[in-house]
Parts: structure tokens; C-alpha cells; sequence
């Protein structure tokens, strides 16, 4: 029931995605195609789904949130190209179909993660007026799209992602990488999410707490996916990780340990949103348990 | 004189640029000197300085046009920086020293790019905030920078001319190319001066139409100092563009013909901001003349 809400949700958000990208005039086609390629590549469309969510939660307008919440999903498909390219991960699958520079080359990849990028700004600023969000808000937004998903944010994440290559790092450092490299995107769509509908200051505050958890979370499942998942079902290599000598939650507590804090780390993110007099959180809590059953 | 104007307005970009990293909080060290080392490489700040000289025609308030004026050069440069990348002009030097993958790395480069390009949009947003700048100008900026930095503007211009690579194009071809990969941002920085200063439309499409112009012109001057300029003053080598069978100026026109284009150019542009009675188009007229004459 939850897997349907995310599903209805990210096949709108697919819908919208295609429409912003086919909308923007004078885009030369090898570009447009490349852009296209990885922005519908079907993905999750789990930080989409965490706006939309949100407002709902705190009874907002969802529809006047999903220029934002496609802006949020072409920042992390940019930032899922960039990194998949050879001088940083080096993956040749993703989502079960080529990588960005493995269908184009190196240089389109590059440059379709770039376009991405440089119009998920354009797009709050152009959703802003056309959902008639307050401007100051809307420059809130995007200041806050600098600091999440840049040099202190996802970008941070990455560089010390690659500078852990090959090393045994500890588990505070582990953390920190998540925190950065998945936590911050996700808790940028919470908080867009609670600024459209207008949340109070403590309100954003629990709803931060409750996405650096989710972001966490997310992301021991994903190391755990890596080594008990259904290659088919996630579209790429399990095992990749061991084979790469990462340092993992599995690696660093075991797969048992892992699987205990994973459901930890959900029970306690769900505890940041209770008691909110103007956030009706059942459906974020739901994604939340959601997020621990996921195969893919 | 004008270069006196340009080299005092540069070092104070420069100083200001310094301030824009340094202030961000939590960036790696790694990807801050690598942020820093392109950034501070001692460009020309052509861009940043339209934006000032714009906004002083105008007789706007200069002081605060900085934080815009450091945002498109941060833009400018992450597209340096990429450019650069093996996978795009593979380029060694620029500016006289080692690009930025042969300092750092390509992973680094990249990341180094990304961050200054979504950083460049924080503080715009932040700058519109501390300048007072109307929220609903600063977002139309936002959008404006997507539109002339992003698919529609630069990236395309990248992109058609890493198809052109090793082919004869047309001199309508060329220009299209020029318009876009160079023009787009130099209209960019002037729009964002005339913003700033409360510019009329009617200014407004005069400025954009001398942009344009300037931006050709500078292309001109580009592809005749490969031809003619020193290395040792434009700190990479001379030649590059017949070595790599590219299509240029002197080229497709031969070298004379190219610089009567060249002075045609700058001539028209300067037609375009005469006659506006809220400009006083001097030191613009003087920028567009400087910019035959440099030799870097």
C-alpha cells in the first residue's frame, strides 16, 4: 500500500520529468537524448516521493510541489552520472542498463550531468513563480540546494568517498560519508517539501532529524542489498562492493549487526516526527518501514 | 585606462572570490585547493567586470552587483574546468599552469567543477538576500543562468563543438557555436548588471544585442592570437587550433579577413547602447575597444 502510493507518485513524477526536459527549447538532440537516457532510467524517485510526501504530511498544495520535486531528482541523477564515470566509481551498469558514458561517451556524460544540474536551479526559480511560492522562499530553497547538494553537502560526500578507496575507514568516518554523500539529498527534499507547505521552525527541525535518519538507513540497506540482493532485481552486479574492498556496514559490524542497526537507525528517525501538532506523519513513517523491506 | 579600470576591478574579484571559498564551511580540503586553484588562476575576469562596468553605466550601486559578479566567474570557470577534462579538449595548461585533472585528478576536476557550478547559484541567492536585491529579480537571474549557462546556452555550445571536432563547419556553423559557448555568458554577466541596476526592457534587449556582439569579437580574437599572440603572454601554446583541425576564424576567412570581421564586430556591437538615456555607455565602449587590442 505504501509500494503503490511510491509507485502512483513516481510514475506522475516520470511524467512531469519528461515534460521539463522535452520543454526546454534548443537543446541539441545528442544532449537531450543523454539527458533523457539517465533522468528516465526508472529510478526509485525516492527523494521526489519524500517532497511530495511531505507536504501532504503537512496538508500543503502537492501540486504545486513537483517542479521541486523534479529538480530534487535531476540533482541526484546528475550526481549518479558523474559518479558512475571511469575516474570515479568506474560502474558500466546501472538500473540494469548502460551507464550515461558507457551508451554516449566520457564528454556527453559529463556534460548531460552538468545540464542536469545547471537546469534543477532554473527549474525552482521557474516553479517558484509558476506555483507562485514565495520568492524569499524559493531563494531559501536553492541557497539550500548549494549547501546540501555542494562542496559542504553530496559533493564533500564523494570526495571523501574516493579518497576512502581501497582503505579500512572506521564507522564514524563511514557515517559521516552517508551523511553527506545520501543523507543531505534526502533531507534537501524534506525540507523543500516543508517550506512549500510552510512548516514551522521546530517542525523542520524534527523533519531533518527524521531525513538524516531515513538517509542512513537507506543507506545500510543499500550495502546490505549489495550483499544478499537479487541481481535482477537491482539492476546491477551484487557483491561489487567486497570485490571493490569497501568499507560497508556489513563489512564493519557484520551482516547481522547491520541488519540490527538498519532497524534501529528507522526507529529512531520515526521518532523525530511525532508529536507535531501540524504534521500528520503516517505516510512518511510508512515510507520509512517501506525503506527497510526494499529488494531493489 | 581601461585596462587600468579592468586590472583594479579584477583584483578586487579575485580578493572577493578568495572570500566566497573560504567562507564555506565543511568543505574538504582536497576539493577546496582544488575549487581554489582554478578559481584564483588569474583569469582575465572579463565577465565579472561587465557585470560592474554594467551596472556602473547604469549608475547602479557597484558594491553590491560582487556576490553576482563571483557567481559568473565561478560558472565560467567549473566550464574551464570541464572543457579541460581528457574526454573533452584533453587540454595540459591553461593560464600558464597545469589544468585542473593534471594537478589534482580527473575525479577530482570533475567535482571541483560541479561544486563551484551549483555554488555559483547559493550565492546568488544568498547575495540577492545581503544586497536586498527583490527576491522575484534574483530568481528571474536564477533563470537566466540556467537558461544561457545551461542545455539551451554554454553546454550546448560545448556540445556542438565537441561534434565538430576534426570536421569542416560552416561559417554559420562556427558563429552558432561561438554564440553559445561564449556569447550566452558574456550576455549573461551584462543582463545581470542591467538587473541589478533596475535596467528597462528596451536597455535590457540593447545590452543583450552588444553582448552578443562582444562575445563574437572575443571569439575573433581568440582564434587570431592562437594564430599570432605569445605564448608566453596567453600561457598555453599557440597553433593548438590548426593542430587540432579546428575550425576558426582565420581559418575558414584567412587572417585578414578575420580581423576586418573582427573590427565589424566590435563596431556594431558598440551601435547597439547608444541612444538609451538611462546608460552611459563609456565604459562599456571603452571595455568592447580594449578587447581587440588585448594580447591575452
Amino acid at each position: 500500500m505504501t509500494l503503490d502510493y511510491i509507485k502512483e507518485k513516481a510514475k506522475q513524477i516520470d511524467e512531469k520529468l519528461e515534460q521539463v526536459i522535452d520543454q526546454l527549447a534548443g537543446v541539441p538532440v545528442l544532449l537531450r537524448e543523454s539527458m533523457k537516457y539517465s533522468l528516465l532510467a526508472g529510478g526509485k524517485r525516492i527523494r521526489p516521493v519524500l517532497v511530495l510526501a511531505t507536504v501532504e504530511a503537512l496538508n500543503g498544495d502537492t501540486e504545486k510541489a513537483f517542479p521541486f520535486a523534479c529538480a530534487i531528482e535531476m540533482i541526484h541523477t546528475y550526481s549518479l552520472i558523474h559518479d558512475d564515470l571511469p575516474s570515479m566509481d568506474n560502474d558500466d551498469y546501472r538500473r540494469g542498463k548502460l551507464t550515461n558514458h558507457k551508451k554516449f561517451s566520457e564528454g556527453t556524460a559529463i556534460l548531460a550531468g552538468d545540464a542536469l544540474l545547471t537546469e534543477a536551479f532554473g527549474l525552482i526559480a521557474k516553479g517558484a513563480k509558476e506555483t507562485q511560492l514565495s520568492a524569499a522562499i524559493a531563494l531559501t530553497m536553492i541557497e539550500e540546494g548549494a549547501r546540501f547538494a555542494g562542496a559542504r553537502g553530496m559533493i564533500a560526500g564523494q570526495v571523501y568517498d574516493l579518497q576512502s578507496e581501497n582503505q579500512k575507514i572506521s564507522l564514524s568516518e563511514l557515517e559521516n560519508i552517508h551523511r553527506l554523500k545520501t543523507g543531505d539529498l534526502m533531507v534537501y527534499a524534506i525540507r523543500m517539501g516543508a517550506y512549500i507547505a510552510g512548516a514551522n521552525q521546530s517542525t523542520l527541525q524534527g523533519l531533518t532529524e527524521f531525513g538524516y535518519g531515513l538517509g542512513l538507513a537507506f543507506q545500510i540497506q543499500d550495502d546490505i542489498l549489495d550483499v544478499i540482493g537479487d541481481q535482477s532485481k537491482l539492476g546491477k552486479p551484487v557483491g561489487s562492493d567486497q570485490e571493490n574492498h569497501k568499507s560497508t556496514y556489513p563489512v564493519l559490524l557484520g551482516l547481522e549487526e547491520a541488519k540490527q542497526k538498519l532497524s534501529l537507525c528507522i526507529k529512531e528517525a520515526k521518532e523525530k516526527i511525532i508529536g507535531f501538532p501540524e504534521l500528520k506523519p503516517q505516510r512518511l513513517l510508512e515510507i520509512a518501514d517501506y525503506l527497510i523491506l526494499r529488494d531493489r
